[in-house]
């Protein structure tokens, strides 16, 4: 394997592992025949054969697999199996934004369009909203999302009733949530579901006081339990945090009030120096990155080679809808590697293998889901199914850069999510129709937008 | 409208115009019903109703068509149908050379990897690694491709048999094909057949000698046809064509030559100067962007903010599938998009509505199939129908950014050209089944790629 993302047992990263009490009861047995496996485990290499998946988890891996009382079968044949991508930081409830404020200055997105709309939403709203970006996450084959957003019960219950992952994330400001809140949602979320956790966050530096960043601090060293944030997204917010905390860059800042000493990490780091890289590297902290908004945001392009060269674990987030727009985990993967080609004017800068890991098990690990990392005996059954016979796959010189510089959401036969068949051949299996799920969606935004603008008349 | 880009009746454009005879005899006559239609002909607003397509064009468009005679009708409901997507630049038979040479130098991928094994190629095999080009571009609603490669009527047969357009384009070298070469398959290929048609071209300047350029402009001014070329895809072939030419950029140079005296255009224009751009103005030529391939080979990024503000007409294109690697028109479109609002860290540069125009309007502008521009009764039935009803195209807040920002090949419900019915969810109808292109391609490339390392040990 030519990456430096090695996982050693006694990993900090383990420290933020949600225990996940599996469920006991009978689950389906489902038998996936003939596939090509990526399994990711130890190289980019692919062997063919049969998996058993039995209570959410992979039973057997193996060439042929005989086996009695199978409740599904799916021929595989002409397909690729491997982990779902794990999109490591979005805010799924805000498909209400999407495209209703492109090409804007960041500060009249942020400010005129996004917070007055943000501030009209009601809890309900959320999981209304937060179910059409789960339909989305399953077209491009994620089977997880590390997901930052106030009222996280509702986004867990879309989760849960539909039979998608979602990881948490409390989100302390200065105005909104409290570290007592997302303490008690800690302990409230993490009751053992395999399908939801729960971590601690604060929005970001300049959202929150040095009071509620030290008491997040205490915290979490009571839990023994990692944050998370956005840091330097911006230039401007890099060198606002300097001025606002002697010199200190936002990460340096975290680091300074032991917000990093249980691991956990940062989303986009754009603005992200040397120093960073190594304090992050020191923590056990990962990156996420975000290419997508960042560029249509007109950010920046983080250093990702950097990040990977010392030996920090990468993982991959499309953001919200709000600002990307599209949550496609194919235009993320490859957007990743060919802004780090332009970034460096160097066309071997960022392997198409190197982004691969990090959409896979490098958002795994970001997101404390180290039980699916891989397609191995005894990891959670969260598995992507690609279609090789589609055009753009072809020929298959090489599958894994294929996945990445020619994939796309139209190659995904299936997403399967803790044993369960969620999307198959471009329909869905969530216990709800697609049409209320998209009319109800529409029926939110719809409200949000006619009180935004008869508020603003 | 919010762009630029007008198209006047006396454009220089229309010089290029191949005549096309269309084919007279009784064709099928579709009716497409329910629609939305985004025709794009004076804005970017949307009318519902039915169109009726006959003779491959479009004959009739009202809210309700009541016709006798129809031989097809397809329920639109939920579906936007636009004008296709035109690739306006590409090598289709290089699909031989996907993920081959990856994350390479260019030096190293062009001369140690295309170069031999393009030097391998047999004409037929052009035919078998193009369709599965075609294949690929239906998936992503393309309707027609400007495709540059040698022996053209290996292309032009596989366009034909399978019913897509592509208008082929010569490439004079000093070592490969002439201009006596090229005039030929001027006449050969622009015989009245609506779905090729040819234009002149050569490789670039750094392939050429002046003796060539100089026989070839002549050849144009005879022909009053225009001409294409590579042209200043990266800095260091805009340095060196200066040092060449006596300080003339590759724009500046083709001008002092009379190549641009009939329109035409350039591909990629990454080191592409003001004087560039208005000389490209002055004289009506299009500029194509390729910004995936210009991205994955760390070339730059064209500064197309500037080029439609002089009023230049905009196309995109993928460039091949051995340097992009996929081919894919959602990928092209946003990427188009967020490269400008990094390149001038401004995001408000280059509106989604921009893109889609260039993607469309502008691409049939630059390959001069004029008559397939819009939806509008009259025009050429070359169409593609997008799902609404696709998670990632809801809400509809705005319809044409969805399209540029959240759009994938998962969206297209159908690809139509010249009246056909070319794909249909998910489904191929080119006369040869999928199977057999996918496993014809893998037959050659595997003997490419077989012979090329034999005579490398």
């Amino acid at each position: 394997m030519e990456t430096n993302h090695v996982i050693t047992t006694n990993s900090r990263f383990l420290y933020g592992l949600a225990t996940h009490h599996r469920l006991k009861s009978k689950g389906m047995k489902t038998l996936l025949r003939n596939a090509r496996i990526l399994s990711l485990e130890k190289d980019f290499s692919i062997q063919e054969g049969d998996v058993l998946v039995e209570y959410g988890a992979i039973k057997k891996i193996a060439p042929k697999i005989k086996e009695k009382g199978v409740d599904e079968t799916i021929d595989c044949r002409g397909g690729l199996l491997l982990p779902g991508f794990k999109n490591a930081h979005t805010h799924s409830a805000m498909t209400f934004a999407r495209s209703y404020s492109d090409d804007l200055p960041l500060r009249e997105w942020l400010f005129d369009k996004i917070f007055p709309l943000e501030a009209l939403l009601r809890p309900e709203d959320q999981y209304y909203l937060s179910r059409l970006a789960i339909l989305e996450y399953l077209t491009s084959g994620i089977t997880a999302c590390f997901d930052m957003y106030y009222n996280p019960l509702e986004m867990a219950r879309a989760a849960k009733e539909m039979g998608f992952k979602a990881v948490l994330l409390g989100t302390v400001t200065k105005d909104r949530e409290s570290v007592a809140e997302m303490v008690e949602s800690y302990h409230e979320i993490n009751d053992g579901n395999p399908l939801v956790s729960y971590q601690l966050g604060y929005h970001a530096e300049y959202t929150c006081s040095e009071e509620i960043l030290e008491e997040l601090s205490k915290a979490s060293h009571k839990l023994r339990c990692p944050i998370y944030t956005h840091t330097s997204e911006t230039y401007g917010e890099y060198e606002g945090c300097k001025e606002r905390h002697h010199g200190l860059s936002p990460v340096e800042y975290a680091e300074s009030l032991g917000l990093l000493d249980y691991g956990g990490g940062g989303f986009h780091g754009v603005a992200f120096s040397k120093e960073d890289i190594e304090i992050y590297r020191k923590h056990g902290c990962s990156l996420v990155t975000c290419p997508g908004s960042n560029a249509k945001l007109a950010s920046g392009i983080a250093p990702l080679t950097d990040v990977l060269k010392a030996g920090v674990n990468l993982a991959i987030g499309t953001d919200g809808p709000g600002s990307n727009n599209g949550l496609d985990f194919f235009y993320e993967m490859r957007l990743a590697s060919v802004l780090q080609k332009l970034r460096l004017m160097d066309p071997t800068a960022m392997k198409g293998t190197d982004v691969l890991y990090a959409a896979t098990v490098g958002g795994s690990i970001a997101m404390g889901l180290l039980d699916a990392c891989y397609v191995k005996e005894g990891q959670r059954a969260d598995l992507v199914l690609i279609d090789l016979d589609r055009p753009n796959m072809r020929p298959l010189n090489d599958i894994a850069n294929n996945l990445v510089y020619s994939g796309g959401k139209d190659d995904v036969r299936m997403t399967m999510v803790e044993g369960k068949v969620l999307y198959l051949d471009g329909k869905f299996n969530v216990g709800c129709p697609l049409e209320e799920i998209v009319s109800k969606a529409e029926e939110v935004t719809s409200r949000l937008k006619s009180e935004y603008e008869s508020s603003h008349r």
